[in-house]
């Protein structure tokens, strides 16, 4: 297939294809306030700046993109909703195509390219949004399929529940942070094995969760329900997420109400927002589920998945491939459900698949999986070994879709695990 | 005790006496942006107002007051820390007092009483602060030892980790509402009985829990702890709170991850804060813990509980009295536990005690404990009876310290029960 060219030169292999057109926020030293721009190639477009050289001229029909453009994060251009997304995605790949409609505002006006196109290597990236609530479900069958049988045997291993509706947990806003952010090494409380007290330590099974993350667009009231049909108009954009889990913590703390300081002491996103337009050619069907859903989460053979192809690095070592149609629900059905009894939504809220993993050993989203809970090693490229994350690693989660030269990927989401505190 | 008396006519039965000074948001007809209070006896003391007539110029020593008076919620204020809400609530309690230091500022001002004194029947109050993250503990072991009993007998009715930490989940910030606010029924999956499939149905197990509330005044960074000793700097002040649960969606649904629907749906807090200084008189020792607790929650036997009078009314029917001193955990406790890890925390935070129950029939804070989940009917005083609430019911929690003519009360913390949406 041949594909669309834009006049800037971009590498083949970049993420950031003029099929994607994915929204952040980004900072440089010279003006070190964070503002909304698209990642294209090697280049953030510096919106707020692309807006003040009146770059919005031939889209007249939009309002107030000089506000929310000028805003540190991207909730006032989600709220602004799915057809204003995608215009503006349009438009601005328009902007950068060759032979596109519009030459004069950007590619025929070069004196402008330094001050709106910045080398991405020279922007510090933010949270693109203000995130209010937090929730992470549990939708990735393989995976909730392997820890059951590791805890439960495998006649057990999936709760009665669990293909019915879409588990899911609260989980802290607070805590999440945008790749690169450092991640301490959480300390807790653990019981030792055949202990009956606990004791306060640093985690010895600190381990990494593979996910997509959703952004929602808009805010909505109490007691109002998305019916499944309407998510979509409800969905800004996706992001990696790497949901950063204290196994041992986790586990004595867990029993009765779910996972709190396991979880909470960090959780990360990619920078870029892909929103679902650019994932549109990359729709698929999920994991079939055989139970017969009620009617409030029936997609119908609808395809409301999406075919991403996932990655994890440790280090330079690539230790899991899979993809994120390996879901049993969709982000459609995850929104339906959440509001099914009133809960309201709000600009900014970020929804998390749960951990993807596939069915082989090497499509594992998590090492609790892949090491069988910290009973088999994995090998690292330069003769290292692991059950679960040591001090100093790096883990790296990536997200792609589509062919070389017209690549829709999410970048990078990165972490590298620093020293726990001293306890004191 | 002789109290302290107000030049204001104050009920010596108002839970808002000259030893209170709760901080609230307000509106009122002719004014309908919301801005900051205190309630005294049967008035609201508009602050923004009180500012805007140079009511703090005997305090010079307070910067930013103006400001933070002119905001919508409590959340700049509490920022300003434990030190200032001590100086401003004693400036204010000099007021309001006979024969206080300043009687030019209001008391001998009469022309300013009908603009800065609102009677409390014609102010709406909001919800005090902005709400960053809700985070709900389980520290009423009485609640938990009940609720245990009821669903795995006595000799397992409390799970191992119960005493050794603060158990608890995140809870959902977007459904928290003031007091007032009309609950929906909420409808969701429901497992019957003898059933393997679950229907889509209102909950017929709609439950109240009687809470106390507390709001955090700091915003604190990742990986930052925050050690036992400091923790009462973090406290603005507290609320009633009713964590409104689904027991049928909540049960269906809960294993493994914890509550999600069958609590999300909302959860009302009482209007105004009972800042932590009005609270020191009535401190105390909470329930005894046996077990030994790791030094970062050891208490070294500090009072860091209080004595609260807590109640609940269906209708017109008390159905539970209780005391807020019936927790194992404190809320420094609370703290200690949730930043152990490097959670951070933010201005805003609520961050609730779990159920209260004392031992006795008439001291269950929930109706789960009180009828053993549908079993045993509370009659109501007018020849009703109930198992769970009914389209209609209204609950009400009320909380005070003190003796009458100096009581220290949080006012009602009130809502109404309406009937679920249609099912389509």
């Amino acid at each position: 297939m041949t594909q669309p060219k834009s006049w800037l030169d971009i590498d083949p292999d970049s993420p950031f294809s003029i099929n994607n057109i994915p929204f952040g926020i980004i900072s440089t030293p010279d003006s070190p306030t964070p503002r909304p721009a698209i990642a294209i190639g090697n280049y953030a477009l510096d919106l707020q700046a692309f807006t003040q050289h009146n770059g919005f001229s031939k889209l007249p029909d939009i309002k107030d993109l000089d506000k929310v453009f000028s805003t540190p994060t991207l909730n006032a251009f989600a709220s602004l909703g799915r057809p204003t997304h995608k215009s503006v995605r349009n438009y601005l790949r328009n902007i950068l195509l060759s032979n596109g409609p519009y030459p004069e505002i950007l590619e025929q006006n070069p004196t402008l390219h330094p001050t709106l196109l910045i080398p991405l290597q020279n922007c510090t990236t933010h949270l693109p949004m203000s995130i209010k609530d937090y929730t992470d479900f549990y939708a990735g069958l393989h995976h909730a399929q392997t820890v059951g049988t590791l805890f439960r045997g495998p006649q057990n291993a999936l709760q009665p529940n669990y293909k019915h509706l879409p588990v899911a947990y609260h989980g802290r806003a607070s805590s999440i942070v945008v790749s690169g952010t450092p991640i301490k090494r959480p300390i807790g409380q653990i019981l030792p094995q055949r202990a009956t007290h606990p004791i306060l330590s640093p985690s010895k099974k600190l381990d990494l969760e593979l996910e997509i993350g959703c952004f929602l667009a808009h805010t909505t009231r109490l007691g109002e329900r998305i019916p499944l049909p309407s998510t979509e108009n409800h969905i800004f954009g996706f992001v990696l997420l790497n949901d950063w889990s204290a196994r041992d913590i986790q586990a004595w703390e867990y029993i009765p109400l779910g996972p709190f300081n396991g979880k909470n002491f960090a959780t990360t996103i990619s920078p870029w927002v892909v929103l679902l337009d650019a994932l549109e050619p990359f729709r698929t069907k999920g994991i079939a589920n055989d139970v017969g859903v009620l009617s409030y989460l029936d997609e119908e053979g609808e395809e409301g998945f999406y075919d991403v192809r996932l990655g994890v690095r440790i280090g330079e070592t690539e230790v899991c491939v899979t993809s994120a149609r390996e879901l049993i629900f969709s982000f459609g059905q995850m929104i339906a459900h959440h509001t099914v009894g009133g809960c309201p939504v709000s600009a900014g809220d970020l929804i998390g698949s749960g951990t993807i993993s596939g069915v082989g050993v090497g499509e594992k989203g998590c090492l609790l999986e892949r090491t069988e809970n910290g009973k088999v090693e994995v090998e690292l490229g330069n003769g290292e070994r692991r059950l679960f994350l040591e001090d100093g690693d790096t883990v790296t989660l990536t997200g792609v879709c589509g062919e070389r030269g017209g690549l829709v990927g999410f970048g990078e989401c990165k972490g590298t695990i620093v020293k726990a505190d001293d306890i004191s």
